[in-house]
């Protein structure tokens, strides 16, 4: 049982530890929302996402006898992190077991918090495997992500800060995955502002609390991949599945291409980093999946996680999409000179050249043609338009373009 | 004259206007540095930068007669920003003349604003001569980024706040461009704290205010690019000049590596987006410039305003770097299902093709063979180490790698 008491005790033992994050108004997506928008930062937090305060509020629960074993979880993310950092606070061993191929930044930034790593298994579910093997035989404290108590009072701190923090609020937005955070939210923030409306926002690729709550059971679910790893769990807890089922305003999906649009603009015009499953609730609000107008409302942005490798791609995905970048395919004659004719063209319109491919042989590449593939950088829309316009002008047949 | 009064009466009359930006402690870069590193997130900052501080100062201190005609200024960046910001809080009309070829993000970040934005000129020294000359016509009142005294008087603001969110600081560490930040919070922390010591940065690329310093006068320098763009000023004001060289503790230089590197764990490891210049002062301390240990130190980020592009630049530079990115060449024999035999070495090293490239036609390459030209995703160095070793094994001679 979750009482609200204990949420109330967390906070206060976790205020030396945990930061309380900022909970920012952004005029952005307050405009593109029509809504007062108020954005909490929980990729700020220590770790970079909030599952340090279920972790911390779990570890520091354990006794003294518990503590002896040291502590064992199974995260692949940002669990493990928080399950790491709180060991490291209250000086307690710390084993975390992650899949084979698991990013090695998250491995790194895991043993940077002191914790031993160890890769095991293929998936999530085998290293959960082997982590309870080794636990009998171990009799280390197993930290469970988010079906426990402990946890989700922990996760509650939450709801504490948001309504501390902006006491007139309508409405919050979370992220569901296992339901730690949203239950923990619900329970802060219901037992004492009922009329406050809490809705939780899934991956479309992994819909598992939907799909419970429909068949009215914690369910076991097919999930396909999905850039918020750290909302995909096939099923949610029974705990969390209890909470959710009795106090959610209402549930709402959002698919990839609006997360991966909602990173981007945080990153260029908030300067904020988030993952993913930290941009999902945003992006439910943005794209006005959520029944709110003129509204107060705060959106968790759970956590800053997410490999650089990853956010270059989102970029450039992002480029393309508003017409900064453009690839485009053409004939020319296979002769000295012919490529710089159409540079020539490309350089007067202000398009950058940023690759450059020739092919002479292709079943719509006559001989004395060769056909070339050209990426450019653009300044928007209207910028492609132009520099598409001007080549056919000069005689060139865009063959494709994209 | 700059009055440390009309700082104090500066900060109050813009608490409404402008953001107080967090100072926060990052264990990353104290651990780094050696020192208790408190990061002053001026990114966040309206606008994206702490331009804003002086131009909302400057602007709102017109009387109504100078307001009457309207306001108008030059930049390709973040004083832009600033001054149209304050202008449209003020209800004032805008006009910011930028040079041709200005990044369309800016232009459009400062149209949102509700400017007038005209391109003219090519360079930003041309776009300034402008200005002056349409200022004598249309009687608007002149913005200057930096050398004036309500505009050197609001970015002394900046220091107010460190004091108040850090009263035991030993140490400020400020970029340095035309001197408008670093002036106004010398003046700002000296009056009232002489023994902190307040430090200045600027890129290797544009060190007018050493020079200037050496010469003892404001002096015109040559510059080279830099990604510092926001402190690539050539020339120092004389207002800015008088006070910096009267107070500095000290002056330090970064390079473009050095820069990039820090803007890349700001990302990764902080969240945080910032620009060029606003990495500078930090890169500063973290690579050891500044002789600081065991202090207390509030470095400044000044802005965050950089194109999402450059970015990924940075990233996959920072990636390459980090040996997270493997491109290698090597010969193999031009037969069906030779491509397949060195790809599944590759995979089974976990390294993930990124770009493939084969040719057929070169001076070291015999007939029968076919240079191949791969990009890898890979984990770290030692990994690299690990993938050209078993290809060597495996009897590929590895001609080039970077």
């Amino acid at each position: 049982m979750i009482h609200y008491e204990d949420i109330l005790k967390a906070r206060e033992h976790m205020r030396e530890v945990i930061h309380e994050t900022p909970l920012d108004y952004s005029s952005l997506f307050s405009d593109l929302s029509n809504n007062d928008v108020y954005l909490k930062l929980e990729n700020l937090q220590k770790t970079g996402s909030f599952k340090v305060r279920g972790a911390y509020n779990k570890i520091s629960s354990l006794s003294g006898e518990e503590r002896k074993n040291g502590v064992i979880a199974a995260s692949a993310g940002n669990h493990a992190q928080g399950v790491a950092y709180a060991c490291r606070m209250l000086h307690i061993p710390c084993t975390i077991i992650m899949p084979q191929g698991a990013p090695l930044s998250k491995v790194e930034a895991t043993r940077g918090y002191g914790a031993t790593v160890e890769l095991n298994g293929d998936s999530f579910d085998d290293a959960l495997a082997y982590v309870l093997e080794l636990q009998k035989q171990t009799g280390a404290a197993f930290i469970h992500a988010f079906d426990d108590d402990a946890v989700i009072t922990g996760q509650g701190t939450m709801g504490l800060e948001i309504l501390d923090q902006l006491p007139d609020v309508d409405a919050v937005v979370c992220p569901i995955g296992g339901g730690g955070l949203m239950a923990g939210t619900l329970k802060a923030i219901k037992t004492t502002h009922p009329h406050v409306k809490v809705y939780g926002v899934q991956a479309s690729a992994c819909t598992s609390m939907r799909q419970s709550i429909e068949k009215k059971v914690p369910t076991l679910i097919e999930s396909i991949p999905t850039m918020a790893d750290g909302i995909a769990v096939k099923k949610p807890g029974k705990k969390t599945y209890d909470i959710i089922e009795k106090y959610v305003d209402g549930l709402f999906e959002v698919d990839e291409k609006e997360m991966a649009r909602t990173m981007m603009l945080l990153l260029e015009r908030s300067k904020q980093l988030v993952e993913g499953s930290g941009a999902a609730a945003l992006a439910a609000l943005m794209y006005k999946k959520i029944p709110l107008e003129n509204k107060k409302v705060a959106v968790i942005l759970s956590g800053g996680n997410v490999d650089v490798s990853f956010i270059s791609k989102i970029i450039e995905h992002g480029l393309m999409e508003s017409g900064r970048y453009l690839t485009l395919k053409t004939l020319i004659q296979d002769k000295p000179g012919r490529l710089q004719d159409i540079l020539e063209i490309v350089a007067k319109l202000q398009a950058n050249v940023v690759n450059i491919h020739q092919q002479r042989v292709g079943v719509k590449v006559f001989p004395g043609q060769t056909q070339l593939q050209m990426s450019l950088e653009t300044k928007d829309r209207e910028h492609i338009k132009e520099v598409i316009k001007e080549l056919q002008k000069s005689g060139y047949e865009i063959t494709e373009f994209f």
